[in-house]
């Protein structure tokens, strides 16, 4: 397969492309790579990643930022900014996408556990992971050419929480988040949010 | 109690106004309302309806637009309406108001049940609706004074559906949807998506 993978320098993207390196041509995109540059919070970006990456048989898409902060700190424009980037950016990627998918492919997003299980300060994240959720299972039933669209909610990542220097006993590690990936694009499933655990 | 219902004057909206009717004092705001005057897409329009209205006990929001539409026709233009007015519009009802609610009141706003169970056509609602869902399970977490913050995912209204020429026998009628409101209002619970049914 041909699978191009969105944010494939980050902790997740990373452990994406190794799981799903064997057997398939990956083409990484992120803001700086020079093969596929991408800013999701850019439409037209999207856009020309798309042009210039050609056809895929699966989108994989483990970018997007998203503000962490007490309510009554987050700002007008910090919720633009988690609607531009984390939120409508992988839904453009999902919109745009579905033209440049070959039949029978999939394309597949990231949300997070913060949808369902929220904490102090996640008022933005939580919004934004769940409501990309709800726009996924939506997506699906609307994908041409037998395309399934999935969405991926990992739980705290081990990797990160030791970059953010808290306990990672709680964490789970990044490849075995990145089986809910490989269970999206090798597998027949459409709509779901899928939820890594160990 | 003194409860801000806006969206007063739709389907759901009067319904609630009649179920909260006795014993409360209610103000009415609307698009066209004397007075509360209000276009919950515009957040000056939402602080300026607070300072008007002054304190309460109880805040309903029964307004708010999105698109539905094949996904295929929905345009940057129609997902950034959905997100200013439906969801972020209700996002702001519940931000701005946190200062305007006497303690151990409540915040009471309107998904739907095209959050988790979308049709075609659904892409924009659906995303609209889930994200509300999420923000409120985050919201309620940070609300002080012991102010709750739940949301009533309604199914299919009977009224909306005779209105819009479509069978009404699946749909819930908006006096028992109104039930899920003076729940919210009346009730102990935070944080909750609220499914009326019969």
């Amino acid at each position: 397969m041909r699978i191009l993978i969105i944010g494939a320098t980050g902790t997740i993207g990373r452990a994406v492309v190794a799981a799903l390196a064997a057997g398939n041509e990956i083409i990484g995109a992120s803001r700086k790579s020079e093969a596929a540059p991408v800013d999701i919070a850019d439409p037209g970006s999207i856009q020309a990643m798309y042009r210039r990456v050609g056809k895929v048989d699966a989108i994989v898409c483990a970018a997007g930022q998203a503000k962490f902060s007490p309510l009554t700190q987050l700002s007008d424009a910090d919720f633009r900014f988690c609607l531009d980037n984390k939120l409508m950016g992988q839904v453009n990627v999902v919109r745009f996408g579905l033209e440049h998918v070959a039949d029978r492919g999939s394309i597949t997003v990231t949300s997070g556990i913060l949808a369902r299980s929220p904490m102090s300060g996640s008022g933005a994240i939580s919004l934004v992971n769940a409501g990309l959720e709800g726009f996924v299972r939506a997506a699906a039933l609307e994908a041409p050419r037998g395309i399934r669209v999935n969405v991926v909610s990992p739980p705290w990542v081990r990797e990160t929480l030791i970059a953010l220097k808290m306990d990672p006993s709680d964490g789970l590690p990044a490849d075995a988040v990145a089986r809910s990936y490989t269970r999206s694009v090798n597998g027949t499933e459409t709509g779901l949010t899928m939820e890594p655990s160990k």
